[in-house]
């Protein structure tokens, strides 16, 4: 049960080590974790960006709040939900199912429940239901990070609207939800050796026997 | 990298064995990924709630479709998500900061400071983002199973108002977000013979050099 010894080990990066980048083994890594990751009916409904370049980061460092991990991290990993119109979605869902051998007329069926189930939701509840997988493919990046002495830095405090004109998601139909540098720890975050704070186990659970 | 192997051993399991309950020490394994789970400021706006009782768990399979996972799993986990007033949430925290040993007046200011931050967010964006955290706890249960050999179904599929009114959430001021039956596979679920299916590493992934 290594798990908890790195989800203890890891914590929110704060200062990066800008002289060391990731490994292709390890963003390869990295990478598959977060593609193997849970999602509603399996559908992925998101996209991950991954950007190394200096130019844009430092772009988009200037639309979060001039956080230096944007930039010093070896890494920044953008998760983008699609907003709407989950059609193409649930289409090209069908189709990879059907290409590993499941029935044709049986999947056709099942794509179109799907869609029913999908129409049910409001424009509002569908882009927050697509969100909210972002953050299931967020945290298996965190858990893949912390597994591999990876450093990372979830992040909401940047100006989505910003991110989604500088990338260009909007009129591809995705928004970003959700960021994450990767790299290492400088030697000098203090952040590093403060205690982890969680709710206790009594304050987070209740058990119904 | 043994997590990328527990990542394709686990689906979503569709029939559970119901005469395997899980142990106190995996159950403890299982509550304590959830409690290292990242949040948002390390608030963990939510609650888990465990269910082994059969009778409400069986009042909760009526307002699920049906669905037997509710009933035949070891427990069902259910992911609680405060909807509002996010105040109590930010001061507990400052005390938990606090009680590690962190100074008094640093905290106060800080915990102020995510108070103005969550006051700029419009009563949906709140519980939206609130929600959201429960799908990073919910990835940490599913991780945490597949490493443990443990089998679990996560579910958006239930009657969310049914469930926040039998499990009496409302007036706590929390909603249900997201649940997972977690237990054994039964050698007949058939789900488990079927390939795992994700979009491809091209697909998923962009690359900005």
């Amino acid at each position: 049960m290594q798990l908890l010894k790195a989800l203890n080990w890891r914590y929110a990066t704060k200062k990066f080590d800008t002289n060391r980048k990731l490994r292709i083994d390890q963003l390869n890594f990295l990478k598959e974790a977060i593609r193997l990751s849970v999602s509603s009916y399996g559908l992925q409904t998101y996209k991950v960006l991954i950007i190394e370049n200096e130019a844009l980061r430092k772009e988009l460092r200037a639309v979060s709040w001039d956080q230096p991990q944007i930039t010093d991290a070896s890494h920044l990993f953008i998760f983008c939900a699609r907003k709407e119109n989950m059609e193409p979605e649930v289409n090209a869902f069908v189709d990879r199912v059907q290409s590993k051998g499941s029935a044709s007329q049986t999947m056709q069926e099942y794509g179109q429940s799907i869609k029913v189930s999908l129409k049910r939701k409001s424009a509002e509840e569908l882009r927050n239901w697509s969100a909210r997988q972002t953050y299931i493919a967020l945290n298996s990046l965190m858990i893949a990070c912390a597994e591999a002495e990876i450093d990372a830095c979830p992040m909401e405090g940047f100006e989505a609207e910003a991110y989604n004109r500088i990338l260009a998601l909007e009129e591809e139909g995705y928004e970003v939800t959700v960021i994450a540098p990767v790299g290492f720890r400088s030697s000098e975050d203090q952040s590093q050796f403060r205690p982890k704070v969680r709710k206790s186990e009594k304050e987070l659970f209740k058990y119904i026997e």
